[in-house]
């Protein structure tokens, strides 16, 4: 099944404790596409300016990705610089430039209409809404937000919600969102805005899976080396719809194994900076990990 | 087969967001011995003051606990105090009396040598040492440690863990002890150190296991109502020995099933105050949340 992300691509400089990147590929859609790409056809909608150029636009392409949705304005390409901590933990933003992205108002092209599964990056609720409503008919509509629209325009994120099939946040987000510390309780009302599927990411403690009153916890995978977190959460969400996306189920046991697909994307995206481990992937490996995703969590 | 813990017996007085409790039974041998009980024959050593009454021991003999190891000193009880943070994740120490328990010089009875699985609990490294060297020829010996003796004895610790099997600590204690922050490089350190079986235990993200080359991950229960925290551990470490002293085996597979065991125990314990729901638990309360465990972490 085709799956649509709507979100953004960027330039970042990461410093993390193993070195040090000026300017490389970024934006959660990138993420995201590349993911799923090794499961699924992905159509990319973003904006970008006048400094992606060929280059970039080839690592969706060496992928397969569809990048008719990407639209060119004058101007810069969302750029973001950020340092981890040593433990890589936490994560300091050093510059935040919006440029083209300020005003990025998706349009999707009349050819990605018909995306059975549609993930609305972490943009504005309102946009979020408004590209649903360009939407055919989806099967799966997922959704990401950020502490940054909870608080600042929790009306517009409200309505959005109620549209939303599955939720994929953090840990921090699902507790602002839902005022409630204990995520049983935090998902119950989560559920009730609309998301009947809740994923809760928790960094190097892996993911929750909240839906129909049962719970599945998924763990992260454990690495002697970790080289850049940037884009951990949205390779995960990215193998997970692309996961979704290739089996074409929603029953509970497929929502269980796209889990554990995000988290192997998750996984590998960490191993080296930026997109450097996730764009040269194979299937074989990405099973192979799924295999050691089994022994790590299964008992008799 | 029989299983003998090492440890502190005391009264605790515990502050939570749930409620207040001014004295009640607590220590770590105690929360041990209770959780083991359900798997195996258990038999205790430790010290107490003239306060610790009838009502106290009836708490072990109710469990069918040996408590004949249970050395009665002048002078009182080990007390403990706490409080806990409102997400229960941090606790402040408000007041420590070691009483009977600074003089404390454990000796195996003659009658509980002969032992085959021996938890040393958190106590002087020289003592766990000592402790051993009365055994005659235990089949697992397993042992926790704590900050405190990391830092303070760390010459006479190494030369314990040249002895104990399984070391059961939490992540700020195994990277304190291997100098490293990353677990799997950690757990090759401490590997080196002797034991052959590491047990990291992340309170809320559950425990890892480490055992030649390979890794285990636990999840802990995901609870609505979480009450007091106090002695998850111990029963999490009681409730590990106690189903694998029961099977009998050593294997990976049995080592698993005993985690999760230990994982259930601790997720009984944080329901209520002190050892109140540790205490009356049948088989059949435990089974099927081992089972629920099983629903919580498995795919296909």
């Amino acid at each position: 099944m085709n799956t649509l992300v709507v979100g953004s691509l960027a330039f970042d400089a990461v410093k993390t404790p193993f070195g040090q990147v000026e300017r490389m590929l970024g934006g959660s859609a990138t993420y995201f596409s590349l993911a799923a790409s090794y499961f699924t056809p992905v159509r990319v909608v973003g904006v970008v300016g006048d400094d992606f150029g060929e280059a970039e636009l080839a690592v969706f392409h060496e992928r397969g990705i569809d990048t008719a949705g990407v639209e060119r304005a004058a101007g810069k390409t969302f750029f973001w610089a950020g340092e981890y901590s040593e433990n890589l933990n936490d994560r300091t933003t050093l510059d935040t430039q919006l440029n083209v992205f300020a005003d990025f108002q998706p349009k999707i092209p009349a050819a990605y209409r018909d995306s059975e599964f549609l993930f609305l990056g972490n943009i504005d609720p309102e946009l979020q809404r408004h590209v649903q409503q360009q939407m055919s008919a989806p099967v799966l509509v997922a959704g990401d937000t950020m502490n940054f629209w909870i608080q600042g325009k929790p009306q517009a994120l409200r309505q959005t919600l109620e549209g939303i099939h599955t939720l994929v946040i953090n840990d921090g987000e699902a507790r602002l969102l839902s005022g409630e510390y204990n995520l049983l309780a935090a998902a119950r009302k989560i559920h009730a805005m609309g998301p009947r599927t809740l994923i809760v990411k928790r960094g190097e403690y892996g993911a929750l899976l909240f839906q129909d009153g049962r719970v599945f916890c998924a763990p992260a995978f454990l690495l002697e080396t970790l080289c850049d977190p940037t884009g951990a959460g949205d390779s995960f969400a990215g193998g997970f719809m692309g996961a979704l996306a290739e089996c074409g189920s929603l029953e509970p046991a497929a929502l269980r194994r796209a889990i554990i697909y995000g988290s192997v994307m998750g996984s590998f995206t960490v191993e080296q900076f930026g997109v450097e481990r996730l764009r040269c992937l194979s299937r074989a490996e990405i099973d192979a990990r799924f295999r050691a995703f089994r022994d790590l969590t299964h008992f008799e």
